[in-house]
């Protein structure tokens, strides 16, 4: 099937492999009228590049978005927009061992049952190499929340057994952070557990805390296409993401009613709740608050440790991954969380704008 | 937007609300030649049905199903399946009250937001009595997968903070349990604890654990429509689940590579792997081991103990919400979780027909 | 796959058979607030209602609508709104006999083909019976236009060789000809030849014409999702229709560009045009003129004179098909196509709302 | 929404302008394995390239495509297939004029109505660029179709006043003709037709023919989704198509039911029928003959003569489009009917590889 396309209305469509000529994207469904140039893309495509920092991968990669249709004098048309980066350093040959095996963690042995063969240059189409297109798609996406004030915000919470509070951080904190985590000292001790982690030929996992804010009251469909379920699925669809959760999340699980239940009151500013274990939806809609959710990650897979798998023939082996690996996952996904996150609310609030008779009338009568 | 149609091959659309003429589902996309009568959903429907002990909610609902189209001399025709329950206790004059104010934890002010009012009767469509046709249709999706050797379990995992261990428990016992937790001893403190709940006037939460076994490898589509992307979606759509995880989950996330990745070994039965902290699914796809998820159910937001809300004229009261409810969301969920990931995994092997040139010829080809 | 399901946003999920229990509809997507009750939906039904004349199979049916969700005090709530019928006269003994063969010019043998086997009674879920769903969806889709000012309005333009010209006729005069055909002068020689040809035993074909007046200029997607396309599809999807055109159609062929191009001019009422050979559609979107489509119907399949065929079991057999059927399908045929247009003029309108980028600001900014 | 996107299973994703960088289409869904390079497609894109006759705009554009994702090793790997062909000569200057007023027969005026302004070079995203990418989708869908047998084969059966009978035709004078004509004789007369045509500054419409063989019996879905109702979206989403027909189309209106019926037989060959007034498809299905549809074209609205029509001031010009334009769509539009038709056929092909139990069974089971 096809499977690289997201959204009903705000639709994005992607391809391309790692060691492929690029990686591309097409956005259809964009309103016309969005001023966009590459420009104001290329910063959210910077955010997820390796090479940043010693906690990412060391390949140098420009990752250069270029426009290829949909923009016509500074302004969207309406019609299909076209990003495309190309591959600068495709190097098969570092991959033509792994092609004999299948890497635990990784897609390796699914892809080869599914399509009774793999790409296996770089993961090929597993790769995280398919997250720019992602990145691309939400930059787009946030940039047309941002006309109507909604905000979504990302940034790492945990990473190995080390976590944060985001409630006593400062939000300008997250991007003073090599790996997004605004709690700065915890930030530098999460550095020190990455340099031993990599120093004993490992990798570590961590969670991505998302806040969207500015999201009206009544966004999301009832029953299957709730906006947690939604946000479930897009977060859920990022490669090494394990689990996802809203609000209170698991925690909720063990808590009561009467502690869970967000209470309402009402002021001269509006309505309001005393808490937001609902992280923000109700019923599947949004409620007026932020919206807050938390993605999993699991361990980088890629290690060089020693491994036991099997060759495509069916040989027991032993391995250890070569090549220089992110030894964390996180910070660099913290902008493709930010990304789903993105398209998943617009495209419930194109689809919410039906939602009303009195809507729909007042919007084609004149 | 259409929101209550779920699956892109074996589609299921449903309706109803809680005080309505009944609540239904048109499943498309059946194949045709199943066998299928009235009798053989009933008992999926009755794992649902409430007032079957005292941790439910005692209002008596027979919930009988009945087929409306799609089956002739005994078989599915291929053509949509209309399945009914009609509601036969409607009591519009019990929600007279509620009419007046928002609950806490409940649809309602989302509802009335999105909608400008709502059928404020027993919840109207946010109604747990929506999951009936959730139900109906993962029941005819179970029938269907047992065909091939794929059994959909899902058990209570965690009631409030007393968890079970499904390793050291027989899955006989789910059934044995009133709760559906498979470890006695720990079902019957969860009855106790639920007790004292119910005295506190208040509700607790919990985990279901799904176990799908039986799935061949390479099922799930690569990017936006892996397998555990979906199922993601189908569970947290349903009302009350506030996080899903797949295998290790959100302790993936302090675990090491080293740790988490499964080794491949290979014997004469086959492929294996060493551990299952992918939860039988790598890049999106099926591993052929059991793909495992876990959901976290919020406490039952119906409470009677005192609250705080405002009233649809905005303003502030304390409110206690009348009749007897459900203390607990979990064990009446159970099968509703079972049903969601059904539907989801027979969808995605439907899908995977046509993954391969050399099937597809083999198909066709004569 | 699901087949019963056609639109979007407005998205209509039927079911039933001839002979089952009933016929269906469920209709998601409804904006919340439109007023609705069965006495506005019935008037649709009886235009295609068997029975009211004698060019229509003397067949007793009442049709009568039943809304069984997604209604509250008179006005929609933006859930699902389910809709039967319930068949009333299943006789399935009149109907052992054709189980045995293949009818020429119906279903019967690429039903078998595609599923093994068939529902032989009265044609199952080929039957034209399915289209009360149909006109029940487009009923309420027609309603919703009505409070924009958009008008589908069908009729009867041609039954076998006798063709009317639209613009010389009197809108009023479709419902005073039993034949819904505006001339009445052509209409009652069209009578003639339809007792004519039922003397015969046999039957005819004709043509359909729907127009539909209001609808703003912009309407439809651009590349496949254009107004006409869907249109077309629409309209091709209904039983007997072996052809579509818009505006000038098959015409447009031998036309020179000189004739075919509709030339714009302005005066002080607006934007208009010379002619209208576009049919109201201009690049897959409309052009604020009217929108004209036609609908070309085979003759009815079913007829009492001698024909081939072959038996399930694979002998050549001679039949004649019993029971009175209609001898045309297009006069009852006509609020099917308009119910199929209005759908799909509706969805398009919804999808229409977030082209714009100034217009997606101003729904949400406040 | 997102309108340039086709196909369920089989889907292609379509961008770019007339004056953009490029065209391309993202073919997702492709099964993998399949043997697939440049050179396979290119004949198919040779087909619609102008410039090669002189009845044909005598642009000179290479249309060159190229593969950016999606094969590895020469063959498919079931990841999405990106297709490109980059835009040579873009020349903004010429269509400055044109930006000023609306070209009569064109989507001037209906884009800037939809979107508030338009890419007015050289007809933007409505330009018959567009069907580039159509036709690079439908290239791979007709290579997977021969893998079985199937044969789409489109050719110019009608141009203004002249048209021909198939029946009459060798297949293989197809390509002898520069208007795709198979009757010789019939096609020198077109081109003095054309020739005429041109001399007057003015343009002519026609017909397209496709024929379909070798689609076994059943596919197609019910109701909504059947393979003429596909057919004739497909094909009415192509630019200037305003009529489709399936077999006996618009004459079926005329015919009785005794001569419209496709009477049965069976041999020692198989099951035939004595006519095929259905054009190979019954009750929306497959019935094993020969699919046959037929498209409309109007003439090519860019003509030189004198036209009226308004500025997007609103002031009443009369114009003359300038440069060399098509005199006529249909022999470039040919190989996009059977594009729009293969993809068609191959999509519903997948879809119905899940009809039947049986062989859903003997597919997973082993």
């Amino acid at each position: 099937m096809a499977g690289s396309s997201y959204g009903t209305i705000f639709r994005v469509s992607t391809w391309g492999e790692s060691h492929g000529k690029g990686v591309g994207v097409v956005i259809d469904g964009c309103p016309a009228g969005l001023y966009l140039n590459e420009s104001m893309i290329q910063p959210y495509m910077n955010r997820r590049k390796p090479g940043t920092t010693k906690y990412s991968t060391p390949r140098k990669e420009d990752d250069e978005i270029e426009i290829l249709s949909g923009v016509f004098e500074g302004r969207t048309t309406g019609t299909p927009i076209s990003l495309m980066v190309h591959n600068k350093t495709q190097r098969s040959q570092d991959y033509s061992e792994i092609a004999s095996y299948y890497r635990p963690g990784h897609a390796d042995y699914t892809f080869n049952q599914k399509y009774g063969f793999r790409d296996y240059r770089g993961g090929g189409r597993s790769s995280g190499r398919e997250t720019i297109a992602r990145v691309a798609g939400g930059a787009v996406a946030s940039l047309i929340l941002k006309t109507i004030g909604i905000e979504v915000s990302a940034y790492t919470k945990a990473i190995g057994p080390i976590e944060i509070d985001y409630n006593k951080c400062s939000k300008e904190n997250i991007f003073k952070s090599p790996l997004y985590m605004p709690d700065l000292d915890a930030s530098s001790k999460a550095e020190d557990y990455l340099m031993e982690t990599m120093q004993k030929q490992d990798s570590a996992g961590g969670i991505a805390e998302c806040i969207i804010s500015g999201v009206p009251a009544g966004i999301g469909e009832t029953v299957f296409e709730k906006l947690d379920a939604n946000l479930a699925k897009g977060i859920m669809s990022i490669g090494s993401v394990k689990g996802v959760e809203i609000g209170a999340g698991f925690n909720a699980a063990t808590m009561l009613g009467s502690q869970d239940n967000d209470n309402f009151y009402t002021n001269e500013s509006g309505i309001h709740k005393f808490s937001n274990n609902a992280g923000g939806i109700l019923g599947g809609l949004s409620d007026g608050s932020e919206i807050i959710l938390r993605a999993a990650f699991k361990p980088t897979p890629s290690i060089s440790a020693t491994q036991q798998t099997i060759t495509t023939n069916g040989e027991n082996i032993n391995v250890s991954i070569k090549g220089r690996h992110d030894p964390i996952i996180v910070p660099r996904g913290v902008v493709v969380v930010e990304s789903m996150a993105a398209m998943t609310v617009l495209d419930l609030l194109f689809l919410n704008m039906s939602a009303r008779m009195d809507k729909f009338t007042e919007f084609y009568k004149k």
